[in-house]
C-alpha cells in the first residue's frame, strides 16, 4: 500500500476540522482514539460498512484530524492531537469532553 | 413575519452545531456577532447575495448556534452563547479564538 497524503499543520484549517468533527461516525472514531490512543480501522469501524468507513477515515485524515499509517495489510490510526492542541487549543478538549446522548 | 422555529436547549446537538461552525461565511458571522452582541442581518451579510446569506442564517438558527427575532421589518440576530456555553463547555471560545487565515 501507497503511503497517504496528510496535510501538514499549517495547511489544517479549522473550518475543515469542525466539519469531520459534525458527524455522529466520525465522532466516534475521535473518542475511540482519544481512549485508546491508537487503533486499525478495523478495531474502529464496529460493524459498519467498510465503503462508508473508508469515506469517514478520508474525511478525518485529509482535515488533518487523525494520522493513518499502513503498515502490512493493516493500518494503523491515531489522533493529530498534538498539532490540533497547538492549532486550535481547547477545540478537541471541548468536543471530547461532551458525552454522547 | 411570523416568529422562527428555534431549538430549545434540550434539542441542541454537537454535530449540528459543529457542522453550523463548519463554514467561513457562517464563521464570520458568528464572529461579528461575538464582537457586536447582536446584529441585523443587513448588518451581518457583507455584500453577499441574500438567498445564500438566508441559507446561512438558517443553518445557525436551526443548529442552535443564533437567536433570530424578527422586529418590524428587520431581524435581530445573537448567538445564544449561555446555553452553548452550558451544554458545550469552551467550543466556542475555542472556535472564536482561531485568527481567521
Amino acid at each position: 500500500m501507497r503511503s497517504l497524503r496528510h496535510p501538514t499543520a499549517a495547511e489544517i484549517e479549522l473550518e475543515r476540522v469542525l466539519y469531520a468533527l459534525s458527524d455522529p461516525v466520525r465522532l466516534a472514531i475521535v473518542r475511540q482514539l482519544d481512549r485508546e490512543g491508537e487503533a486499525t480501522c478495523g478495531a474502529l469501524d464496529c460493524g459498519r460498512p467498510k465503503s462508508s468507513m473508508s469515506h469517514h477515515f478520508r474525511v478525518l485524515r485529509e482535515a488533518g484530524v487523525i494520522s493513518c499509517i499502513n503498515e502490512g495489510a493493516t493500518r494503523r490510526n491515531s489522533l493529530r492531537r498534538k498539532e490540533l492542541d497547538r492549532l486550535f487549543p481547547g477545540l478537541l478538549k471541548a468536543v471530547l469532553r461532551v458525552e454522547r446522548a
